[in-house]
């Protein structure tokens, strides 16, 4: 059973993650994990934060000549603004983040106990792990990306573009938006927010492809790959609402127009035209590409903040200011790629099993086979 | 840590479940079980088995003199139509079901070892858990309702009602939508599906009242209040996306727009006076009632039945066509209340532990106090 | 994951097993099942029950046509002496049981709300989930047995028995003792036990031979082979020590008469020509056949009770007296051997994968041919 | 649920844990945690490892101004010897290690792969770990101590002693054994270990005192304090069997002679004149200190080693000479204390719930007196 746990605050020393359960002999490279981190940095309308972070992961077990032995994989990231404790007490919880109910939980009058745990700043960590599951993922010939569909209102026209055409448009664009048109209009949104103090959300897609079929089970209510996957996608900060293909459009639609009609051909094996239901019937893949998305709430620290309290005194007052971003959907689409990627990789090893990458791979080769010639 | 499983297909002997880590010291009465039962059944639309089945709930452990003594409770609902072993083979699996995934999975040509897991009637052992788990949250003054917000595209406009007002107006519903025009145009619209041998889904709203602040955490991934809801109500057959307040929306407008601003009166404490949140933020409950949504796809079993292949002989034909019900959108979300009362039942336990009722009431009343004294 | 959940009173309507996560295609035969509950009755000092009850299993979910399908197992187990709303309260509790710490714990002056949950009873579903484990390992050439070394205070002598000798010995054994001398002593220790209305306790061996090394990881502390196995063993009633292999003279001898020296032959692989690590090395096995001791303490229920208090007026009294075995680690040892196999069945399926028999068997003959070429 | 990973080799950068699930407003002294690490690096009969190792905690995360605020507690402790990636290759497993089972289930030719994490090096996260927990069981006055009763067949004679009399005398011990004359003999039996490049084992017992009636459940067989408690300490490198209370000679006598009679005493409630159960009746705690032990087989590391066999060439040789300890009961004393330390802190925590120190403490603080008010 691949798992993992992350560790470390905002402004803490640094964060930590233990990843656990991963065959041996996959070749890990410090620099992917890198290029991963750097993916979460990016994208336009990111704060004054991302600018003095760049973050870089620190192995620190696990590999063995720069690949895993089967031992625990650690892995930390240094904060550059290590000041927790010196940073002042805050008072005025901020409207949609953790400070209030956080400080109501842990019964604490100073919300910076909680604001440094609940900052997305914790999803670096989940990031360096999903690299990891990546590398392994990419063994297997599975291959994760995201893009931006929807930042502040303004939608991206993606519906026509194959998902190589998406993967070469947002190469070049500086909100992973495949719609170039829809991308200026975002900036200026963006610019627009930043001149209120306001904030923007969206919407990021997530595309797995090259997913066996059959990962998943539909045998038990929490081994569902839907389950799974929306569970990790809606644990990631300030996501509101998660849908898989067009399950939006699904409630809407009739039965004859939604569902993927089956198809065979000799050769390729079973296939469908359509993916409607995202590459999952079931609780399981059905082979085709993964799709799901994630809502993005607009950033809860705002520039013109919002009414909030003195949770010392109960007066009347601002919200806090932290240092912010104003749009964080791009890298929140990076994020969601390192949790599909770990839940994929946890589902191929639990179906495939194996302790050695060349086990696992057996294993997966012998089911190819068999589906081939099912 | 309170936990579950089921077991049973849709033509075995029964389903069963065990629900583990329940206090001590709950009445439980088999008529609030078997009601929810019934409502499960319910709704306009539905197909011939409804009809057939009556489900009735048979306690099999964990009870002593009508209450919980710690034990697991185990929970059996025969199955009217037990011949498993007597249906014929099936060779042609629907689009939008298990079938194809499940076969290639489990490696068997016959579709029928797949589906009658898969099929939805599992769900009646999981309301019969939440059944449980409601009296729990009865306890604390948690209330738990769902009702019907979209069928086929049909809106219902909920959104100027409050709580209450939604409850008077379910309460009379065949769909339990609360806005009575729309249900009119449900009822049309679930009509033409059926001359049409198509199918519909559709839209649930699950509310829960009185839920304490402070129940999930930020701490770690996977103990996200909202992860976990997501999680559970995904995994439930048919659902496509999940939406927490008004999730969907807060990726289009402004943090200014969205974020629910606080306020304090004496004696009431902290309060909101919107709930875009949907009751959750960082992961946890604020104290505003709990608000989540279910996007349900059209059924997948249809008169009309759309292309598939014969897993056999791979020659194309028609997806097979069992006792199927024409939109269950309704029952989903009574489904999706019991999951949400399981989930907030193990939160609960979680937070305030204790092995007696009287203990987790105790605990439970020191925090309360707690919170109104921060 | 395999995994499961029992339930059910000792008194109650039935005990209850939900085994989760069985690979499909394997057969089941209630026959199998049925012999393993009446294995599980028998050995000479059982109480009066154990002529009442005539376990039987009835399978109720995960099977079609005598085949695993991939869905959860359900199995049902009657009790004859369904009366546990009419026994009357107990308030004496029984040094040595639950009685007393379950009291305080679930905050009940009736004993009989614990009692009857922490009874060996449930160990009938225990056993009845155990044997469907044997019927998955069984195809793996893995085979469980276990024999009876001590029984108050006599003990046998089995050292120098092979494996087959001891299969062969207990066959006809009425203790499932290899020593045919040392039985006959053991029965007559328990003879004089029940005059004095005393009891005995023993120690129980499970050998499982044909385990592919391998099985389980020292990588985590909660992976590693023998900690699951001593967890399991440890968590059958009275069951106050476990040892594997000679760990207990482990601690007495030294090193170079300890360790059992790794030697390798052409066609055979590597091999040991002494087992005292009882075939698990660094939380791992290590091919050779896994041996694992139960201590039993001596049956708590006694017909010359201990002092005890009432629970309602702390007034000093006797302990009291349900009906009850003298002796009963024969049955403990078929227990043990039920708990072994669902470990060892839950690691198969995590280092092999797979969802069908057919699946899993040819990872597991990949893994075996790379050990036999390493 | 307080949970925790372990990470690190033992010539790697460092080790990791992370622990998750801690209540906040705990007071975590760093001195604390490096006094747990210097206890276990102590002892007659340890390797030249222990003289180049002082380990010392670095906290990554978790603390803020030197209490926890209820986010993951992260630990780091540096490796004075990082050589992993320059260390040559083992081809010669040491029989009684993880080499040879870990390299044919890890697929490597290199043993380093495996002994690496294998290492009993792993325990320093562990205490580290267990150091945290020890602080938290202290605020609810509970106490944990080990000391060693057997090395190498030398036994101390302690049964007369009183826990204050064992903690006094282990005090100024060199082994922690509270019987001088024997430790005099196990430090002379070391000594001749040495001389003959042989290694000895031996048995310690941890007590843990002040631990609350009910913790742990007979409910689920894994919720069992004892099958916990037996999990943990088998799960010690080098440990092969575990004993709860006189759980071996319990086997071995009678009824009326092992179990342990119940009295009353207003004002002081409940008590037992013996503790034969070790603390632990139904898988449950009773109120009386829990004593349970670990037998430690000999070191398998040894100066005059055995015969093993070169897994590249297959052809006969010595094993592998690691630096190595002699004997290191003492140690394993401590980490057993951890262990132990953990397994009661999760308990607590799931009984008594709680966010805060402060509310757990109301918790058990109502608990205590409900049990007082029996």
């Amino acid at each position: 059973m691949l798992r993992y746990l992350t560790a470390g605050e905002s402004h803490g020393k640094c964060l930590v993650a233990i990843l656990e359960g991963m065959v041996s002999g996959l070749k890990i490279d410090k620099k992917i994990i890198d290029n991963e981190l750097s993916r979460r940095q990016q994208g336009y309308g990111r704060g004054g934060r991302m600018k003095i972070e760049k973050d870089k992961v620190d192995i620190l077990s696990g590999l063995r000549k720069g690949a895993t032995i089967g031992s625990p994989i650690s892995v930390l990231i240094e904060n550059k603004d290590f000041s927790i404790d010196r940073l002042p007490a805050v008072v005025n919880p901020r409207p949609g983040h953790a400070d209030l109910a956080g400080a109501l939980k842990y019964n604490t009058k100073d919300v910076r106990d909680i604001l440094e745990r609940a900052s997305a700043r914790e999803t670096a960590a989940r990031v360096a792990v999903g690299a990891i599951c990546k590398s392994l993922l990419d063994e297997f010939g599975i291959e994760i990306l995201s893009h931006v569909m929807m930042i502040g209102g303004i939608e991206a026209h993606t519906r026509d573009l194959s998902i190589s055409e998406i993967k070469r448009n947002i190469a070049k664009a500086s909100l992973r938006c495949a719609d170039p048109d829809a991308e200026k209009l975002m900036i200026k949104r963006i610019d627009s927010m930043i001149s209120k103090g306001d904030s923007a959300g969206g919407i990021f897609e997530v595309i797995a492809t090259g997913v066996p079929a059959g990962l998943g089970s539909y045998a038990q209510y929490d081994k569902k790959l839907d389950a799974n996957l929306a569970g990790g996608l809606m644990s990631i900060q300030a996501i509101k609402a998660v849908e898989i293909g067009q399950g939006i459009e699904g409630a809407r639609v009739s039965g004859l127009r939604f569902h993927d009609a089956i198809y065979y051909k000799k050769g390729q094996g079973f296939y469908r035209k359509t993916n409607n239901a995202g590459g999952i019937e079931g609780g399981m893949s059905n082979g085709e590409p993964i799709v799901i998305r994630g809502f993005m709430k607009p950033i809860a620290t705002l520039g013109a903040p919002l009414d909030s309290v003195n949770i010392k005194t109960k007066k009347a007052l601002r919200a806090a200011v932290e240092r912010r971003d104003v749009c964080a959907v791009p890298a929140a689409g990076v994020v969601g790629e390192a949790v599909v990627a770990f839940e994929l990789a946890k589902q191929m090893l639990l179906k495939f099993g194996g302790d050695s990458l060349g086990e696992t791979k057996r294993n997966f080769e012998g089911y190819v086979k068999q589906v081939k010639n099912f």
